[in-house]
């Protein structure tokens, strides 16, 4: 199977925010920026695999910045690593207030999908090759992630996280 | 201010899953949970703290299993513990297939939220008090989840989560 | 086919009232809550027979307290009577304005739906077993409340409708 | 304040039926009709009254005709009558399968509202003058309907409804 | 094939400006409007043709009069001309202020479909016999636009234009 | 004023077709495809002036190749001209089927917008600097495509169009 590049898989996604999106602030919700960064991130893993994709997880997310009504939001997602049949996906969310001319980064996030064939089942995609230093520092990481996901998930132990637990053990 | 207890922010909330709400193999979009899982969290914060809240922080959620068009989700969130001016709320999530009468656990997740007074600052809320063994349990461990937060979000260094290292560096 | 209790139909719903939900006083529309009232009620059917069910009949509905936007909108269903392959659901809705923490009965409704079997051909359903004073009351006036819904619908004569009759026709 | 004639209250919607409209056997869902409705005769009270309203009541409505995904439905309002500050309004709903080339009658419904001044406060409207044979019938007859809203939500005993009474006392 | 008129295809559509509706001037977006224009003319060329339509074009539209939040826009649409297998429908577009009772003219604009038979192939429609002088009007001038729709395709070149060449080559 | 390139305002938007933007053959609408191009084109309009910007006017748009449900869209919009307080944008769409990995280019079209002040007054924008030879060929054949909307919308006689008269009397 031939590896692919991130920026084959590189998806923007422009979303203004309305009336129904926000909370009684006047800001976007929370919730209504997760679904679209599963959008946009699903897109990139279907670029990535050619395949039905399903979302297996999302990674912790934090919000800092409020989004304001009638902003623009920008959201930017690529595949950072894919693992036999599933990938992870970066997503960075910008807003930006024309009248003021401002854009400021919102928030970040990583969701994983799985590749489906056409019977449903799991299928084995193509490999990523990281190819910027930014691409291949993604790539690195991904594996203490994904330890992270297994072991919130119960299906890893702790002490079987090597990456991670290289974190928390680290000489000090 | 007096100790509010985690019934008081008992949330149900029941959504049927439409056609958009799916994706190409009609089951439920991750992501359209997600946004759900944010509104049942945050009513159970605003019943808890009688504020505005807005969305600080989700954890890590994994999906197992899919939600087919057509049934009928029901969510349960409550708050597990406050901090200062933030709370965190635990949300369930089952799903029914109505004519099969089955109905099964899809999914659980930990939201976070910080209420805001008038002026749109941070305020402090009621301290919730634990009364069932499940309750405890989640006011306990709330403790580890906001360190794993913390250092997530590049806010705390893994050396000053004690509760959370413990798990990483127990007995071996 | 064994009795089934109210309880076992019990559905809780939690809206939010959203901008596109309201009309120009920003009060929730009285068609949106109808519209509600209608999936609440087809949810608790639905748990009551297994089947697949449609709308049947909606009795009058009177509109008293405005539901603000912002507000949380609690419907709770159940069914109250079982009559041969229909069931009568009763709806009650609440409205909170959480920052004021104040909760008010808005609304109530009976909503009649049919339940349908594979080839959409009306099936019998198991019948309902009231239990507390309040169900026994409501199962007892559902006798009423359908022979005004046929007279109403020209299916029955005034005459032949005599729970209902007698209302009119009483002491003098 | 000068009479008003029915027709100049008329309104015509078209909606069609899409997939987020119906129910699992892909027919219209008796909720949103509900909520279609409330919006077509709002408009005619509005047209009627030149003030906002809001729904005060919807009567008994039974579905009887199932109508499908795709299907366009029209729907007719006008005002019946007008009872000092409120207005009922008369709702035909038909429904058209354009390849089929057939329209049949799906529905009708009375909807009430209550016209409201600048602060909100329920204010007199002009009275309805009927014209056709049909209107005169409706504006006739809207008096009977008035009595039965009134003793349903309790505001009227019936003894005190002398039109309505009459239909269950007549003759034998 | 019988000839029909364009009255048969008339359609009527009532919308409500909703909040999600509008731009940050709170006037209805443009898209929208652009958006329930093609479902009215679209029902119109299916009451033709009783056949599944497809939008083929939408000719310049110019829009001049804001339409503001919790106006009632009115559109109407009927069939202008048929060209064998497709239809040029002409749609106008009245918004109101109820509450000032005002009634402006803020839209109109040409949309032409291609009508389907079951393997979605082109299929030959009835011709449009028009009545009225203004129907005769649409009807003569529909040659005209379809000329200049076909030059802004690239698919009819200029001097092949008799009727729209005329308008730059009279006289002077 | 100082000219902004073409570049400044690039906007991309992605977009999947979800079930309620699809007409009965499972396409999406052309309705719905020119809602999405508005606002594409609003946002980089936006981008480009820094102000508030409301529809004036969409050219003629032709839709050729259908676009299928769980289809990725992709549309790409930039300022191609500004004339006093007016700018022309085009905008590029093109459909991914994910699994096939095909993309198709699907249409395109010049929507125009008028910026305003906070007066809600059309106000003067910077000039547009043509970088590449396909926007400068953009930039020239803007004062044609000027002249026919003024043109079609009665504001300018085809005689005073000189540049769209020479294509119609170009000796041939």
């Amino acid at each position: 199977m031939t590896e692919k590049t991130a920026i084959e898989s590189l998806t923007i996604m422009t979303e203004l925010v309305l009336p129904n999106d926000t909370n009684v602030l006047f800001n976007l919700r929370g919730g209504k920026l997760l679904h679209w960064m599963d959008i946009a991130a699903a897109i990139a893993a279907q670029k990535h695999s050619n395949r039905t994709v399903v979302t297996a997880s999302v990674d912790n997310v934090s919000f800092e910045n409020p989004i304001k009504l009638g902003n623009v939001v920008t959201l930017q997602a690529k595949v950072t690593r894919a693992f036999n049949t599933s990938m992870e996906t970066f997503i960075e969310v910008w807003t930006e207030d024309m009248t003021e001319g401002t854009k400021i980064k919102a928030n970040e996030a990583y969701y994983t999908f799985v590749a489906l064939d056409k019977e449903r089942k799991p299928i084995k995609v193509a490999p990523l090759l990281p190819q910027t230093i930014e691409e291949k520092h993604q790539y690195e990481s991904a594996l203490r992630r994904r330890q992270l996901r297994l072991v919130l998930a119960g299906k890893l132990k702790p002490e079987d996280a090597p990456e991670l637990k290289a974190i928390f053990t680290s000489e000090n």
